[in-house]
């Protein structure tokens, strides 16, 4: 199945993009004076193939997973509140909750690895646990590759689903207490950063925690020492269940033309990833704000994404990709419902 | 009724925004990682004395006016486009009406000195010309005192207006070809900056035509001297009728505790007049975005407003005051709608 959708990834429709930009040259304003709204229609035709996509059906797809290098004391929570928050999530009550109905958006949980009994049935849960928690990656890797083919293939067949129900946008999300650690792993392996640049606060931490959290991913890069040109073998030795499934939330979006809304530092992790296995799915992701974490910066400049938002979110939950979806809606609404300068009678530039 | 208006601006509710507070630590998220969607929710709190402030009626008020400087050949378009762009709006096919559309806000035109005959009555255009465009401000004043007041006056009416037909929220909008010379001018004038810092290229000038200019404004500034302590002065000496009013619109808002989002480079200008005539104003604007232009930040580091969009935008109108507001709605939801570490038996952080 993975290997299947990474084949499905095509190129980006130049001839959609081309018609979008001559449309965007005709509209009653100065040619780019709507700055990245211009470019974000651009790229939305070339993903969709049209020029006027429908953009109602919207997910947000939360990917949850437990981290053993919890144990090594990097996060200001308890790791009982992943689950708690899952059924915080399940119950409307979350942020995510909240900024997804303003965006008009369903948010779908998916359990790629909680540490904890399955949760009851939800019509917005995926149960697809890979395990209860991944193994502490300090002392060995924290899953086995096929463990991380299946977290992989776990994202993408949410996206199936979520297909089938109808999905014109997506948003990647996470939840998982520890897991800016793994997320600061594979940036630096995948950036070639140092370990304490892109290490950051995560949820709260202080400064002497967040040096012990530099020592800790240290040591498991120095014991795992994983491929960077190996993005399953990242994955496999520093990675979390849920990152691997928004990887592969990503990869499926693409496969099937769907833009994709790329959240924060842990969304942004496993798009690196998503773009170490298939190198096109990084035309299809959109990066909905610029978090706080430092490492977030340095992935997205390694993606070439530009981020719609810099509002110092460090939540996660795909609350940022939440947050965005108007304003891909608003950029297609002004390629499709904006006068002409010879529609309305305006005249054009002089000279 | 200026005076009158300017008397009726207090400081924000300091209770409500202590309130406001209490409850973002409650919410089930770590302290402060909603990041500006929290500092919003607090600033809306203090702004209307409540924590659950109605939101729904939104208006865009596009204020429109003409300018003599354009006979300095100072824009890329003919003045002509004025009139053109206000025909536009009222038949909904400009930028700002695809946007309020999105933002569920209506679009209202001030009529604040268009260089021609008086538009055909509509529903949402107020017409208010204090004059066929201002005076080529570099033979002297732009406009008269008395003109001045008036221009300010007609904003704060606007919003008297709106405010009648219910307004929780209100972007402000500019129209006028060659008004980015005004507000490069007023820019320069109080924020202290040179000329050559604050002037950019507005809809699409190229580097000669920049150069000119900034020359063009420089003598404006050496032949009207406007005193940087007095706002009307510099308003009188080289502002612009709509600039006014957009400064009249900001204090109106404020006058009745409605929020406010000041758009791009023109409505900066106009709120950087607010903050002359009334420095408590400050409080009630919301920067929605940072524009291209370069006086853009300096301007908003002058009145201390953290942009929350920077999109790349420089057509005005408004739009990226639409643009935001769904994220004010969004944050004012957080406030209201999450759940909180004990409704929902989440952890909180540990020791």
């Amino acid at each position: 199945m993975l290997q299947q959708t990474i084949a499905a990834i095509t190129p980006l429709d130049e001839k959609s993009m081309a018609a979008a930009r001559d449309r965007q040259a005709e509209l009653t304003k100065p040619a780019g004076a709507l700055g990245r709204l211009e470019t974000l229609s651009i790229q939305l035709a070339g993903i969709t193939g049209r020029l006027d996509p429908p953009l109602t059906e919207r997910a947000v797809i939360v990917a949850a997973g437990d981290h053993g290098v919890t144990a090594e004391g990097v996060s200001a929570y308890p790791a009982a509140v992943t689950p708690q928050m899952v059924l915080n999530f399940l119950n409307g009550g979350a942020a995510i909750n909240v900024l997804a109905r303003q965006a008009g958006a369903r948010v779908v949980v998916l359990d790629a690895g909680v540490a904890a009994d399955p949760f009851l049935s939800h019509p917005h849960l995926i149960s697809h646990k890979i395990g209860l928690g991944t193994a502490n990656f300090t002392q060995g890797p924290a899953m086995t590759r096929d463990q991380a083919v299946e977290a992989v293939e776990a994202g993408i067949a949410a996206v199936a689903r979520e297909y089938e129900r109808g999905l014109h946008l997506v948003g990647t999300g996470d939840m998982g207490i520890g897991n800016t650690t793994p997320s600061s792993a594979i940036c630096a392996v995948l950036t070639k950063a140092s370990v304490a640049e892109v290490t950051g606060r995560g949820t709260g931490i202080d400064e002497a925690t967040r040096r012990h959290k530099i020592a800790v991913i240290e040591r498991a890069l120095a014991v795992n020492q994983p491929d960077p040109n190996d993005a399953l073998d990242v994955l496999t030795k520093v990675g979390g269940f849920e990152i691997g499934a928004i990887a592969g939330i990503i990869l499926g979006a693409a496969a099937r033309r769907i833009p994709v809304l790329v959240d924060g530092f842990i969304s942004t992790a496993g798009a690196l990833l998503a773009a170490g296995l298939a190198p096109l799915s990084r035309h299809y992701m959109l990066a909905a704000h610029r978090s706080v974490e430092p490492g977030h910066r340095l992935m997205q400049e390694h993606l070439d994404l530009q981020p719609i938002f810099q509002l110092d979110l460090r939540l996660g939950e795909g609350t940022g990709a939440a947050l965005a979806m108007p304003v891909v809606a608003s950029a297609m609404a002004i390629l499709n419902e904006m006068a002409t300068f010879s529609s309305a009678n305006v005249s054009q530039k002089e000279g």
